[in-house]
């Protein structure tokens, strides 16, 4: 077997669906800059399924320009973003909330996870003019370490948003490993209860690019389109990110090609631990985080592409393994077997 | 037929080689952000054909995307921009450049042109701290309005520019359509004498997405990436804009589509003036800007889309008619036979 | 007679009633950022001024930091600001609007000022989402050509912001100098009814430091001060402003003060025009603008200290000539003499 | 004894040499925005202190300012600085850093201060386009909390900075207090070899306003008046500013404010210790920070102000006790008679 990629979950193109129908429509004349038929038909096919008709639907072309933008929009000049250490967009986005004006209040993350506690402290800790004002709380689901948010800490932490006038926002890029996830008791619809925006992953879940911005709160929902073009996010020809969606919400494919994900990656955690591999974090989706010693990576990474994370001990460090819907079994057997 | 519009060159998909080699490469598994084999060989190619090895070739989403990503990444905060009151980036960004910081400094526009004297006249009206330092010269080519540099043109901008340190950068949203005007005396290769940076439009001339910016001042690529991540434009599955520019910097591809685009334009220009119809600017490329009745115009509505883009007096209108890679010769004699 | 300086109205110190408060206040313990004594005195006494007790009065330390500071806070991202090509904000404030995000839409200036057709037009100009969003309308009384605004003109202007929803923003950098004009119909309390936020400027008028923010628009004021500090405008011993505003709020010393700044230029203006002398716009207020030979400008030079506007035509120039609270008639006296 | 506050250290005015000399100096006719000659003056005086004549000193109306402009004229977008988390600019400017577009990487703060081990690691965790690249070390002597930078401690940091090209940059609000505590082994002439640029604080040492920017490192000063002009820093009176400059650095005056403020507060701190009483960090300038009993903060409450600085236990909390140049031996006796 040639050298295979644990690296990521957008080593592949996109599911072959969505090829097709990019071939398919090819011809068909349609409007530009997301007034397509094809995003329309995906921004039906998504409210239907997050169960809220009220929803604005925006696709855009990338998570960091998800996360900039929305926050970009939603927020006052002097309003902050309270996230966990381990927020994407708090160590990987080159500082793009800040490019946009905002800055971003750390708390420590548990497991990738904010606490509600946590947000309420940061609140209180910013009380006059000289401070800036906390007014939105980001979390991503799967978060940034693979793990899953519960129905309950969900619930929790939007109760407190809402006790303090703070926005709730999720990046979804892995919103679908999240939901196919063994340890996920949610749905999209419960979205429309705790989250005032997120964002629903297409990239990193077999597109070939696109994220799908949903809108809940009304109140954030003005002219923006005019922030997304200010943000060089409004895409000439929408209609190519408008098929990865169409295609995604028909017949459950979103769901599919997560669960495949999760599943690859949850063989991959059952045969480290036979092994006797500890984990850095719980194993509950497609991103796994064993901790291996020197010699075992060293031998591996010939054969394997993964991510050192970080140093663990002297001897071992935790390395990042990510299954995509286009993971095969053989890749994981093969890897399992060169343990 | 069916109803046919010339609203614009974004109408359909893209160059079915495209949808191929999309096809052919899926599940190739390549690096993410722009370090697949696709846009390492689409910038090689790139390079070939602009004559300049040395050039930095990064592959974005869009085109207000690539105009305020370079203009922030090259300008300092008191740093503005000299651009004709026509430019996109002036009208059609939504702010874009400004919300990244930086002021554009108008000039009258001549057919959507810049004259050198109005560059120099700008850097004198600007003199003292009180005031930003005009530092970059934005132009299009082809214009906003549809028309072309000629080389002599370009030659004396960049000569001004270079005066007065001042760096030249061209929107190449529609770089095909000027390259392969009859007006056109210039080549990809001349630009590496006049111009600092430039885009290569892809999503106007048979791509799905994606543009192709070209750095050739050493000055202005230091951690480029770093301002591509900050501003959202680094996409994750990159390969699929590498794939585009590999196919349309294949066997003259780019060319190809292009000429055709300027051909059907120009048939519909020569059909319109045999009508004794009169032009608002001259017709030297894809995008031609008739002056119409009210009447005829009412008229053609029926079955072409088209963009009405300024009243001419009480009478007429002045609209754009714009031919693509994919505008077949049918449409556009349809078109002159409902005159 | 030494060299005179009428370059400007900021050449001296302050009043000797604001440096006497100083004085006598100086070891008094006060609040910091604004929450002292003094400057709650001033505020009352502005508010009663301008008959509006429920107005919120800020004070900052310059023109340029008052209108970056409101325009931030007064607008979306995507929203931007209409002003005359001649505006402080659009040539002298070094791109400081476009630096906190925002761009300024130019119209043609008549004599300094904006028409309400003109505003008009700019709105109907700016349509969809690939455009700004035309929010404030910024004029200066007087403006930076030293004319003033008369109440028919304003209440035209306020009538076309409020039909299109815009705010009205006054630089009152010279407020004093316009209510005091010949010309004046106005008073501070007209503009309760039509500005939206407006500036008092102290500089410019006999304080050492300081230009009185008011804002009469409920919808602007929240959290006003929490930009204040972002932008670095809440000065620690705020109580420096606050004397300032307090003395020039007592006894009219205010309009006093700009009176007689308008009386010397008035008085300038007088003779220059005995001498033939033509004027570039008309002498409204403490600034004029007389049409210079050359020779009489080398001779002038001298003597005094003149800002060379522009160039009026081969043999002549628009001379700037300012007159302040601190001008002495002498110093007029000896100017008129020379020439 | 009246009401007696112990809240900061700008409650009251101003030195009153500086009051005179703004009075004796009120009608010389001076050119504006720093170009006067009471600001020449004190730059000189100034660069002769510091013993480089090379460096170039501009200033400003606050800290906040000094800071976000330094910042902002320093970085590239894409760049970020490390600070402590007990940081000015982390936690008292509302977000003023952020807005100009930076982001801040914290770490734990040591007393106030930061360890060269901090900065490395920093400078190490990021190490790709997808991060911020940290390329300036804020630092504030006395810190935050009162404590003083020692010339060792400044040294390894500034080699640190040096070895991954990072600029240290000091906020210098109580550099006075710094420089004149019974801790302290540094001279403003150390500065030059250690601090790329730093500001010397009036406002908080005996000045009415006004902070000097010190710029050593050459790649620093280019065009910095711009960016001054820009964030509504250029001040029209410059002169008032210079004024208190000037005064403060002839005849040491600005070294015997800050030693009285020091010699206060460890009048101060010395009574509290014989009391038993605790601090939360050491006390080495005119900021001390005792753990009081909650009874004993009530009980003093009612005659002296301070602020409450953080809860120590529950039955204490940590107050701030500030002294200044004003503070008189009798208000400090009065404070220990209350204990």
């Amino acid at each position: 077997m040639e050298f295979y990629n644990f690296l990521n979950d957008y080593s592949e193109g996109a599911h072959p669906k969505i090829l097709d129908e990019l071939k398919n429509t090819n011809y068909k004349q349609q409007q530009g800059y997301g007034d397509d038929d094809y995003c329309k038909e995906a921004a039906e096919l998504i409210k239907t399924e997050i169960g809220n008709k009220d929803a604005d639907i925006h696709f855009v072309s990338g998570g960091t320009q998800a996360n900039m933008l929305c926050t970009s929009a939603f927020l006052k000049p002097y309003e902050s973003i309270i996230a966990p250490k381990t927020a994407h967009i708090e160590i990987h986005e080159a500082g793009a909330i800040e490019f946009a004006g905002h800055k971003i209040n750390t708390v420590e993350a548990h497991d990738g996870k904010i606490l509600p506690a946590q947000i309420q402290e940061m609140v209180e800790f910013h009380y006059d003019e000289h401070m800036v004002v906390p007014r939105l709380v980001f979390i991503s689901n799967t978060t940034e370490l693979g793990t899953v948010y519960k129905k309950s800490e969900l619930q929790e932490i939007s109760k407190m948003c809402k006790k303090h006038g703070l926005y709730l926002y999720i990046d979804g890029a892995r919103l679908g490993a999240a939901l196919t996830s063994e340890q996920n008791d949610l749905s999209l619809k419960d979205l429309n209860t705790y989250a005032d925006a997120y964002y629903i992953g297409g990239t990193k879940n077999g597109a070939l690019i696109g994220e799908a911005i949903v809108i809940n709160n009304p109140a954030l929902k003005e002219r923006f389109r005019y922030n997304m073009k200010q943000k060089g996010a409004l895409i000439a020809k929408g209609r190519i990110i408008g098929i990865q969606f169409k295609n995604l919400f028909t017949d459950g494919l979103y769901y599919q090609l997560a669960k495949h994900a999760n599943l690859m990656a949850a063989k991959m955690a059952k045969g480290l631990a036979e092994k006797n591999i500890k984990f850095f974090v719980p194993s509950e989706s497609n991103q796994i985080f064993p901790i291996l010693s020197k010699e075992l990576i060293g031998k591996l990474e010939k054969d394997f592409g993964f991510y050192i994370w970080t140093k663990y001990d002297d001897k071992s460090s935790v390395v990042r393994l990510v299954c995509s819907w286009a993971t095969s079994e053989e890749a994981v057997e093969e890897f399992l077997n060169k343990l």
